[in-house]
């Protein structure tokens, strides 16, 4: 504070930690890129490693080009993944997660994980839910 | 296999492990459920205890009422939360997490937390790309 000149402060050093529950807390919208079913699976895959545009495609059924573009524009706006365009004919993008990236991802990881492999039990689950449900309407 | 009319085995038990990466594995609609903004919102609060719907509604900034409902609808037809109706006037209905929703909503709010904590970090890189791209634009 006494020498502001010297040592600039961005105005964004100031926002202290995200609260999400606030609806007009810009955390609300890193959620909304993080997990968003594109960004998930997008942040998941590219722990993997490196990947072109074309290659992230392939891998995740159903996205579309356009969806697949917004998605990767907004973690690159919040930093988690790095774009690099090469200066080739046909054009050739890279895609990679930056060190935010690879933390974010991790969860993202841990969540997917999570998932896939309770999977059976929710689908167990709701069956048997819907039996009961069936049942109670027989009555 | 031997005996399956004094062990039943509903169909569901048959599903493998989910697959997020492939378009129709209805661990898509889990994580449709668990990740939609106002739903991982719903888990980490439930973490704290039983809440009733008008609880929720007023921890949430900005959820609308067929928001928070349709939220709800779907965390409970995946098993993670449970519904309680009391039979008083006005209704009272009470919402909690099953023990599955408690794994579900551990990975939310790491997820939250960390969002929550790095949002300064991520604010900072974007106003710093913003600079450098207007640098950029000035040449």
């Amino acid at each position: 504070m006494s020498t502001p000149e010297a040592f600039p402060v961005p105005f964004s050093v100031a926002v202290r930690r995200g609260d999400l529950l606030k609806a007009d807390c810009p955390s609300r919208e890193v959620l909304k890129h993080m997990t968003s079913r594109w960004g998930v699976l997008v942040l998941v895959i590219l722990l993997g490693g490196m990947h072109r545009f074309s290659e992230l495609r392939r891998k995740i059924g159903g996205v579309s080009e356009k969806m697949l573009a917004q998605t990767l524009q907004g973690l690159e706006g919040d930093g988690l993944i790095e774009r690099k365009s090469l200066p080739v004919v046909p054009p050739h993008v890279e895609y990679r997660l930056t060190p935010l990236g690879v933390e974010a991802a991790g969860h993202m990881e841990a969540m997917v994980d999570w998932i896939e492999d309770k999977l059976p039990l929710i689908m167990a689950g709701r069956e048997s839910r819907e039996r009961r449900e069936e049942g109670v309407g027989q009555d």
